[in-house]
């Protein structure tokens, strides 16, 4: 079955309610987007004429710029409308802002939007295709996607791996898209961080919880250190950036506890010298770049499966 | 003749001296892209290595994001200079501005700019072709067109209908550019508003002039809601936002009033519960959706006339 | 030989360095890219399938814009990453920001920075290419080439002419990188300013030394007008605007002075009625715009020579 085939939705909202088969379909079309772009014209037509918009109520120039840029390769135009701080981000006008748009003949919104659910609300009252580019503390799907697919790239599989959260767990989307599509493609999942930013209803999902990262790092196959917030600090959630770097942070030091082949990941951008040192950063444990590709090619995807494109996933070489 | 025939203009910088034919030649073109949004590509190779720039002093991103796009799917490439509230707000800056885009080889300038006339202006100093998008309280030419073009497509006609303007006429581009288009091509045109925001010679144009809606509401077959500026209140011109929505706001009450088969319309972005209720907003004679997604085609109807664009508008379809 | 194959770089980071072949392989090609604009269909796909991004750390609309324009009509596609003010400026995150564009498949990095070395420093951290487009007050490679360009056209040489640069000299990186590409091709140049402005080791370089504009203006074959930047006005560098004008502004008056065919020149923004009147500004000696013409072929030159691009500058005149 071609790996499309199994995916039927009109809108990415998260991975909490994907299956195995969905997951995996957005895994593999990413697969062949990735090969992609290793060819000199890294652009094929499949959404050709079609409209895709960052609607982005959060600043964000990293991940506009990578959906921008997968929209781009797959030949659609793109809108960016940024709205960050206005006044449009009352439940009410977000629907008008997005009818509109629609009314335009946009055929995907891509939204980023402080208030968990905004995505979801949109998927009701808009025709045309959602995808959530991070809602509130809520999901980031295709962050996630990316960590999974650059698991499964690096590794072979994901099913039976160990993968580590560190850091504030509860107020990370990533982490919790991350845990969603892990732990239904069969991976195991932990978290450490300081207790204060651990949820206490992870363990009943099934997830480890730590408070010491040198006891659980040897465990794990997978490191994944989530971005401190440095705002969050004057809200006393933990003692100070030094204090957190020295107990969370990942050094050369600590690497030594580490499996010898763990991968290395950060969802961007690193606040070096804090959850990490420069020198695992750009070391050879480290895939923190290998993510930012994957992510255009998990992008790629997404938008692809979204519009319902079916057609070849061939290069547009035929214009002279 | 092909409605193209009829127009010979480099610009479009206001309904107020086009002619009956050109009009139409701006509907009938609008028609046929209006048609093309329906397909898969929406898209046509008409002003393919064309450049068009949106140079914006005041802030709108719905009315740039409709140009935007409008030039992308005539295949155009395009440029933002958003300059609101920069120093280049002057009237000798504004030339060397726009000269300077012309001399980057832009085709097209599409200006939004506070000052009544700044498009004019530039029409002189300009070689290339210049669009109005809004000048002051003086001119919205692709609005007044869009409203007009859903009327006729929703009543097949425009000569001998009355169409109905309610709220702050005096500050309106809006109005100012539907009324000259209306009465040319022979609808007959009222306002009701408060007298403070209605000008005094708008009855020596013909206008029949109301002070209470539900007096005159039912004498017409389009209602067009203006918006109401918030930040005038400081201004006096009106008691209040509530005792304004109570005069000349449309609910479902006063909609009893009105024809049973009216268009209601608004230029957006709309104030809910001021100007119109959302009952009314979402309700069955609205058409503010459908103004929206005819914005579009009229604005690539205006840009591919005034780039004197001759070509077949046929899609793109043959790049594999 | 083709122009092109005296070009082997990978970046462009200044003119200090690039020789005689290198200066005219960018010349050459900029000349048959001039003739481009003057199609119908402003386009050549050279660069289809790639990605240019413009990395601003510093606010320039006309720069970018003329190179998002010059990416566009070589078909690639383009990114605007602005930075200016944000917290992005340090070292180490700019890295960072630029490895992470590079991981999105980014071809050209496009980088201002108001830091002196950043694009070099860059370009040893990525593999992609790096165009400088001005890193403080050292060099603005494009807009010397623009410059060197625009005489060459009008003169049809540069060896022999002489070209006096006019204002701050110390802050100027347009006269750093205008005086290494003038003298590499052969032009004497001399350099006019209030004192405070001109570094000491000018003269050691072989530039004439001037501080009385009356004096030296009969000698030059070209006067290139530097901007102020009247903000530096608060450092007691020059005595105010109003002296500034009466002694090194380009008026009527002066231009009496000067050789009947002097080419007068000017990076823009203008300050009209400070370096230049109206008059002068607009009159038949002034070549401002056709700089900024020439500026988007020279760097359609720039990016299609660093992206390696070897294939014939044909138009893209294949698709329907």
């Amino acid at each position: 079955m071609s790996p499309a085939l199994a995916w039927t939705r009109k809108h990415l909202l998260g991975l909490e309610d994907l299956s195995v088969a969905e997951l995996e379909a957005v895994l593999d079309t990413a697969q062949s987007f990735r090969e992609i772009s290793t060819r000199s014209i890294k652009k094929v037509p499949a959404l050709r004429g079609r409209v895709v918009v960052n609607l982005f109520f959060e600043a964000s120039t990293r991940t506009r710029t990578s959906f921008g840029l997968a929209a781009k390769r797959l030949s659609a135009d793109t809108v960016d409308f940024v709205a960050a701080g206005s006044s449009t981000s009352k439940g009410e006008s977000l629907a008008d802002t997005a009818r509109n748009l629609e009314a335009m003949g946009v055929d995907i919104v891509v939204v980023r939007h402080p208030a968990p659910g905004a995505p979801h609300f949109l998927s009701r009252v808009l025709r045309c295709g959602v995808v959530n580019a991070g809602d509130g503390a809520h999901e980031h799907p295709t962050q996630g996607l990316l960590d999974i697919f650059t698991i499964r790239e690096k590794r072979g599989r994901v099913a039976g791996l160990k993968v580590l959260f560190v850091g504030d767990i509860t107020h990370s989307r990533v982490a919790r898209s991350d845990i969603f599509g892990l732990r239904t493609l069969g991976a195991k999942v932990g978290v450490v961080g300081p207790a204060t930013l651990i949820p206490a209803r992870l363990r009943e999902l099934g997830v480890e919880v730590h408070y010491d990262l040198d006891e659980a790092i040897g465990e794990y196959d997978v490191l994944n250190l989530l971005r401190i917030q440095l705002e969050r600090q004057g809200q006393n959630l933990f003692p100070s950036i030094r204090e957190y770097a020295r107990l969370f942070g990942l050094n050369g030091e600590r690497m030594r506890r580490a499996k010898p082949d763990v991968l290395v990941m950060h969802p961007g951008p690193v606040n070096r010298g804090v959850e990490i040192t420069p020198e695992v950063a750009d070391g050879p444990n480290s895939v923190i770049l290998e993510q930012v590709t994957n992510g255009l090619a998990v992008r790629m995807a997404v938008l692809y499966l979204v519009a319902g494109a079916r057609g070849a996933v061939e290069p547009a070489g035929g214009e002279p």
